[in-house]
């Protein structure tokens, strides 16, 4: 499997960290150019990179709150006319031009180099497919899931990706949490859970033995995907994000090719490429593309359990900001999840290892 | 205010803490007879200290348990038919029965002490009304609480005095929680009241501002009380456990005497004083008095922190054996509450100043 090669590149820790040593200055100049600042001295190199980590996570938290209000706002337009696959398929196109875009202008500024050069070997792009591909075979499953789960069970058990997330992140990217950390996440899963409860969530209870199954691979799917992102982006820090974000996308690009002949072909062929489309979707696809590479860009210089606090954090002040724009009434589950999910932030920040 | 002279009397930690230096010894040797231990040397001291602060805890817990599945079963047999001032007045009698013949057996292996006598000065008692008084002042309080909230809403806010005894322990008897503690305290709350959520839970939120304000008083009292009771019983480390007890169920009986009057005199001039007890009265007034004896040893040899915790994990212990006894359902909001709470357990542990 392609999947083990990867990990046995991760196998020898040391290799990766003396890697990341030997290009650290480089990688510092490089990356505080790309977002326009000033090349600072390796002294204040802590403080660029606290604050692009800063920076890129909140980008991806008003992006991922936005995103789900756009989807409760397309849901009172009227139902979903166009067809998802096609949508997603531009998502990705979108990101591809814009990463190229982005490193036009860098070659313009800086000139190119071996760390921003849009070329590739085999070597390096070999594992590139892999998390589109279990993106696809994930959202392939997802038809089949609604066979054994509700909509808003469904939206429960997909809680199980923050598990799922961490314990990929300890297995296969080998770095540690601390017990307060684990503790945190433990909580971060319980209190968002919480926060979604209602009067029916216990109608999950009942899911049936193979509906667990499906949910729990589909987890593991999604965090495995977003893991291998991780492992995939890191393992070169010199290279420049656009061009790993470039060749990512392209598969994206392929792989939902393949999804929209997979379940829309008819609807495509009968209808057009374009039928059902408003300016909410298109507006919906602009957000996805940001999201999604605010997501590259969180994996880059922070983590995928960053990327976890960040999008469950969204996804509460979605539910503050829906109280103002669509009259949202907060439950009581609300509040108190809310509460875990904020003290879970702050275990994540005060278990931190020395 | 009597709450300001004992405040005044903790006012200076070094003197109690020098105080209780001084009788250390002294003090293990009694304690560990008492609970008919070999008197063991000053070295295994903590190790005897660990192991009595966890048989009172889990004695508190068990009997707890036990207390909530004796209410649920004698709510099954039928109504409360008897007067609630009444059994609570017979309580405190037991205990005091209770607390007086422990205490002459101790007189017989030991001899009468200082420490042991009955016998009190007017300087030790004249703080022992002052539980038994906000208690009273409680139980009244909840007779015009239900004028503004549902028994299940009331269920829900009695959680606030979690959080009213931290922060009254706190400030009263200056004692230091670390800030990982203090997550796991709020997260007491958060688990228990999410463990508790039904449909009608949110009905909670609609709650007027006397009713909030009422909750919340009756929230202090009860924390208050329960501070100011390990304030006592901690004051003079070396006087027998027993003895304070003694003392503070007299006053209990004193105050449940004027309930009786205040309450339901009218029910017990025309019935009489036993109408409606029945076997399962009687073992819920022996139960009640057992568990009274339990906070008391855990207030004397662990703390309030302590007893909060050993009350909640009791209510959670309820519902899981009420599964077997009673045919109960687990809501999906219980396993997400336990989980908080099984969680906060771990932080009071793992956060515990060094």
């Amino acid at each position: 499997m392609e999947y083990r090669k990867i990990k046995d590149e991760l196998q020898d820790d040391h290799v990766v960290a003396s890697d990341i040593e030997s290009v650290k200055g480089k990688s510092h100049t490089v990356a505080s150019s790309n977002i326009a600042m000033p090349t600072l001295g390796v002294g204040s190199g802590e403080r660029v990179n606290w604050k692009r980590k800063g920076v890129v996570t909140c980008a991806l938290t008003i992006l991922t709150s936005s995103q789900a209000i756009l989807i409760v706002w397309s849901k009172r337009a009227g139902k979903y006319e166009y067809s998802v696959t096609t949508a997603n398929f531009l998502v990705e196109t979108l990101k591809c031009a814009l990463s190229f875009l982005a490193l036009t202008r860098i070659w313009k500024n800086e000139g190119v180099t071996d760390d921003n050069r849009l070329s590739t070997t085999y070597e390096e792009v070999k594992v590139f497919p892999i998390p589109a591909a279990l993106y696809l075979f994930k959202n392939l499953l997802q038809y089949y899931i609604f066979a054994y789960v509700d909509a808003p069970g469904y939206q429960i058990l997909k809680n199980l990706n923050i598990i799922s997330t961490g314990v990929l992140y300890r297995i296969i990217l080998k770095k540690k949490l601390s017990e307060i950390q684990w503790a945190g996440f433990i909580l971060l899963c319980c209190g968002c859970t919480t926060a979604q409860l209602n009067s029916n969530s216990d109608r999950v209870l009942q899911t049936s033995l193979p509906g667990w199954i499906m949910a729990i691979v589909m987890a593991l799917l999604s965090g495995f995907a977003g893991v291998y992102t991780e492992a995939i982006i890191k393992k070169r820090p010199s290279r420049n994000i656009n061009v790993q974000n470039f060749w990512l996308y392209v598969f994206g690009m392929a792989f939902n090719a393949i999804a929209i002949v997979i379940q829309d072909f008819d609807a495509v062929a009968n209808k057009g490429f374009f039928h059902g489309y408003s300016f909410i979707t298109v507006l919906m696809i602009l957000n996805h593309a940001l999201s999604g590479i605010a997501v590259s860009m969180v994996m880059k210089y922070a983590d995928n359990i960053v990327k976890v606090y960040s999008t469950s954090v969204a996804m509460l002040l979605t539910a503050v900001v829906s109280v103002f724009l669509f009259n949202f009434h907060l439950s009581l589950a609300f509040f108190l999840g809310s509460t875990v999910v904020s003290v879970s932030v702050y275990l994540h920040s005060a278990g931190k290892l020395r």
